[in-house]
């Protein structure tokens, strides 16, 4: 019984190794209503002037300015009305001096006109327009350009779509761009005593976890789980599923990861390629694998989870996680982000496990810090957290009302 | 030219109005790979038992625990195997005293059993099990029903679901989970200069925003947008799309909300229903309308945002997004979101509007905080903008290096 781990990595050279792996990038292009969350691929310029036209921006009257230059409320000038120009009209005629056009807010200011006087400063009196106040060259106008002009910078490479993103983009009326293509991650739940929902829960047998929590996670992190499948703790079993989805851009297993009899993935990726990490030192998630074998196109990466679903879900969102977002080019670090961590006072004492850093999941509640206590196989211990905390490698013990950071679950 | 805004409300008045909107709210069923970000329905309770049976939870050898009570390394217990049990299999022999039976972790507990040895503590010889070290009752068992009893509560009504949630789920072996329906949103641009991404840009058109931002915003909230239109700034046009939405939970339009001669959105809504808002005293997003009309299930609310983009985004996301999010049962308030507001330093002197309450755009770079001074329609400033400062109506002027709290863009 090879019941040793081969290769047992700190926390923090795991980290090291995973942040060296090189990722291809492949570009898609998305419609804009579709581009939500997603990652532009390339630098976008402005292909129109914004506004693309010199625009008003108050219902008013599109006047030269030096007409209104001696106005007051008690003498105030007295310009023609020449036309009506709403938003989206074409205007027909010039303004020139001693005349106006109405123009509604968005529609184009009339060739000669150089400010726009609000409506709220102007009466009609026997078809002439009354401007009670005077306004200077470019008043209440957005020059065309003004916004952002033709061939300037847009958006950069690397930007994240969000709702406002989609305005500029849609201001330019693009219809589509070029985003980063979501990898596409394999699941693979081994183990003899998996089953899937449909099938009956027979002694022995126990319904599989991790391959859905696994691929909802892949999906938080900007990835597509494109195949999710449960395979017996079997070497050629596994060896073929690996095989058939080598050309996927990760694979990840969970289950057959320690160093038991069943426990195959080793081997496999032994004989197909190596092992980089056999082991981590942390509680939970010891039994974690990483390995790679060669492909055309470079090396392909299997990360094998523990099939502990508290473990398995706790390395893949500590360890992998910012890989996987990394991947889909979603790992910005922004100070909001780092703002969520919080600290606040333990609930009750608590003895860390010694040895191994420590991952302990937390509840929130009022300001109070609840460790939970269930058994690292509990499966509603993970359901019940708000966070956990991380404790150091041979940690004294813990006081109760001692100031814990608690890192938010929700953004592991 | 009816050019007063009729019922202008101050920021709190208008949050009480929106609070006290009633939401009704549908069930669906939806798959669990489906379910995730989704919100639960009804209480759920645990249809089995976890573990279903009593479960090795480590590699090892299933005993009586009283067998091993004197055995040490220098003189181990001598037992005999009498069955090897892997995960899933179903184990056939009964441990009496002065045998064993191999076990995987993850594989059912023998009858008469009622410990596990680790496997690193027994050693193989002549066909017996040397055991090395004692074990008390229960040890490396997980018993059945330990992490869960089948009908006790397994999460409650308005859990949000999250990877972890899938993982009690998919445990249970559930298909599908009752989960709320999306609220279905219907958005309408109104304005005669909109045009669509497909159509030709001539002179006096802009691409149409709102749409699309408010669209995706409506994403970001946890509803559907389930059409887009425009509509030309015309009574009879913006009443019949109104009538055609009117089966939908919420109809958002923009433009047509301020008081000149082609805001029709007031009139529509006096004339099938009733204004209950008409301003709001923030800078930016004074034009903002609230209306409702009477349907045989209770009021269909119409939000009327402002035509300038940044307005209506800013409206949209300070106003309505958390009473979409509600709509959603997604306005979970956290301490971990409330911890995103951060406080920083100001850029540069800042003169503040007065007599409205302000929200000013901002970038943060480094540690710093700075001002977007862009105008108001600049739909680019939206895009370059990290998150906004609150400033209250009447304030004076921000010195350079005074703190101010950033509330993040992408958490609004």
């Amino acid at each position: 019984m090879g019941n040793e781990f081969l290769n047992i990595k700190n926390p923090e050279d795991v980290k090291e190794i995973i942040k060296n792996i090189s990722i291809n990038k492949r570009i898609e292009n998305v419609n804009i209503e579709d581009s939500l969350n997603r990652v532009l691929a390339e630098d976008l310029k402005a292909t129109i002037n914004l506004p693309p036209f010199n625009k008003a921006n108050m219902d008013g009257y599109a006047v030269i300015a030096e007409d209104t230059f001696m106005t007051s409320e008690d003498d105030p000038v007295s310009l023609k009305l020449v036309e009506v120009v709403g938003a989206g009209d074409v205007p027909k005629i010039v303004v020139k001096k001693g005349v106006c056009s109405e123009v509604g807010t968005g529609a184009p200011v009339p060739e000669g006109a150089d400010a726009v006087v609000m409506v709220e400063f102007t009466d009609e009196k026997d078809g002439k327009i009354l401007i009670s106040e005077s306004v200077t060259i470019g008043q209440n106008i957005a020059i065309e350009g003004s916004d952002i002009k033709i061939g300037k910078q847009l958006l950069s490479k690397g930007t994240t779509i969000n709702p406002e993103k989609i305005g500029v983009l849609s201001a330019m009326g693009l219809k589509s761009i070029p985003v980063f293509q979501k990898p596409k991650i394999a699941i693979i739940s081994t183990g003899n005593e998996l089953i899937r929902h449909n099938e009956e829960l027979t002694y022995g047998k126990v319904y599989d976890i991790n391959s859905q929590t696994i691929a909802s996670a892949v999906k938080s992190c900007g990835c597509v789980p494109v195949h999710t499948e449960i395979v017996k703790d079997n070497y050629n079993d596994l060896k073929n599923k690996i095989n058939e989805f080598k050309d996927l851009d990760l694979i990840i297993t969970s289950g057959g990861t320690s160093a038991g009899r069943g426990d195959v993935l080793r081997q496999v990726l032994d004989d197909i390629g190596e092992v980089l990490i056999h082991g981590i030192a942390v509680k939970p998630g010891k039994p974690t694998i990483v390995g790679r074998f060669k492909q055309d196109d470079g090396y392909k990466y299997v990360v094998g989870l523990p099939g502990n679903p508290v473990a398995a879900s706790m390395v893949f969102q500590l360890f992998f996680a910012p890989f996987l977002r990394e991947m889909a080019s979603l790992n910005k670090i922004s100070l909001f982000n780092e703002s969520k961590i919080i600290e606040l006072e333990l609930s009750r004492r608590y003895r860390p496990a010694r040895g191994r850093k420590h991952y302990l999941l937390v509840k929130v509640e009022g300001k109070k810090v609840v460790p939970i206590l269930k058994d690292s196989g509990a499966i509603t211990a993970l359901a019940d957290a708000d966070g956990f905390i991380e404790i150091p490698k041979n940690a004294e013990i813990l006081e109760k009302g001692s100031k814990v950071k608690v890192h938010p679950l929700e953004n592991w």
